[in-house]
């Protein structure tokens, strides 16, 4: 038996997320139906991050035991001949049979992108939100100095979790703009339910004057998600990766 | 009565191109029918770049006359109520009524994306082309050279064609490379049918080292489509923008 582990890209535009779901094409489907085809055998596989409906990655990692002979780097290529356009295997290889991706020290870094002018424009529609208010990023880059660190995440968590530990550690947060995409990015070791698009929906606020940039402060104290902003849509989250430090 | 010019963006993916055909739907055919709804009057636009299948634009121009009452920039405003998600108004103001758009003197940017590497990208799939073997940019750019300036591009033309003037001006060309995407941005007077997807096509053979960089003086002496490369595919295709000087 062996463990290979996978770093998986895709569009979420027309998926109901990453987890297999009663009703509803979801990517883990995907990937198991594809692989349990191609190795001829039942396969599931673990994933690391259950991206929501909507969610775009371009490295979401997961992993799957076989007893089949296909050689590890081979699984990519051969799996991608399987695989509908919007998922793309990355990467192939072996890892330790006792490696379990989700339990394993790990950061993430996620992308909220938001297209900040009068007007969307069509091929950046699919991959970022559009907001047509103009957004102080300047603003939104001092209130996100607030969040970065260690902290009780408990205000930037959607109620429909089961989560009880929500201190999370966020190494750095980058808001930059290029034309008129605003891109949050964000490294930390680890993120609550829908925690990135309430992190981007109250940036946004701050971003339109609504909220000072010191409020975040409070938010955070107060521990109650109803003192943080909207959630913000899906379709301006991407995974961008998951890392390992060796 | 008074002409209104418009800027259009559009994701070509599901457009059978810009001008109206007699089966299929088209960009073109699309504007008409909500300007017409929105004017209460029929309207026909008159489009600068008659973009192929599959081809997206940033900046298309238009213009049309009418006996309304709107306020120019409102159209655009207005117009996106009407339109479908793909299609998008950047722009719009009145002009002189004899400005011909098609006919008076202009710039034409266009990009040609390939994002280059082992595996494709779901996110960048529907507005690059997706390459795997690998091209060496430095050869791009040194082939690029011979077809800056004034040029009768005949060979670098679709045989399905009527024009009969095949000189053409192309003032720069830009290739540039950021992580796996290779962009060819050419700026020229105007272009032949199919002249930027075959110039692509070109490229990567360059690039490919299937041609010397040299060989594009040939192409441009033998007046031949046939020594040319390959027509590349229009998802690659965007056509960034086109510049009336003042």
């Amino acid at each position: 038996m062996r463990r290979i582990m996978m770093v998986i890209a895709y569009d979420g535009t027309n998926y109901c997320g990453w987890q297999i779901q009663p009703n509803g094409v979801t990517i883990e489907a995907m990937i198991n139906k594809a692989l349990s085809e191609l190795l001829d055998e039942p396969i599931r596989v673990i994933g690391v991050s259950r991206t929501d409906s909507g969610v775009h990655a371009l490295g979401n990692v997961a992993v799957f035991d076989t007893r089949a002979k296909i050689q590890a780097e081979k699984v990519a290529f051969a799996l991608n001949t399987k695989l509908p356009r919007d998922i793309r295997i990355q990467d192939s290889h072996e890892v330790a049979l006792d490696f379990h991706p989700r339990f394993t020290k790990s950061y993430k870094i996620y992308e909220y992108k938001i297209w900040n002018h009068t007007f969307s424009e069509p091929t950046k529609r699919l991959y970022s939100l559009f907001h047509s208010i103009p957004l102080d990023v300047e603003l939104m880059d001092r209130a996100a100095q607030y969040l970065i660190g260690e902290h009780d995440f408990k205000s930037f968590c959607s109620a429909k979790t089961d989560v009880t530990d929500t201190v999370r550690k966020i190494y750095n947060i980058d808001i930059t703009k290029e034309d008129k995409m605003i891109t949050i990015q964000i490294r930390g070791n680890g993120f609550l339910y829908n925690m990135i698009r309430i992190i981007a929906g109250t940036l946004m606020e701050v971003g339109a004057k609504a909220y000072e940039p010191e409020y975040i402060k409070e938010i955070l104290a107060a521990k109650d998600r109803n003192m943080a902003g909207p959630t913000a849509k899906p379709e301006g989250l991407t995974l961008v990766k998951i890392g390992y430090d060796k």
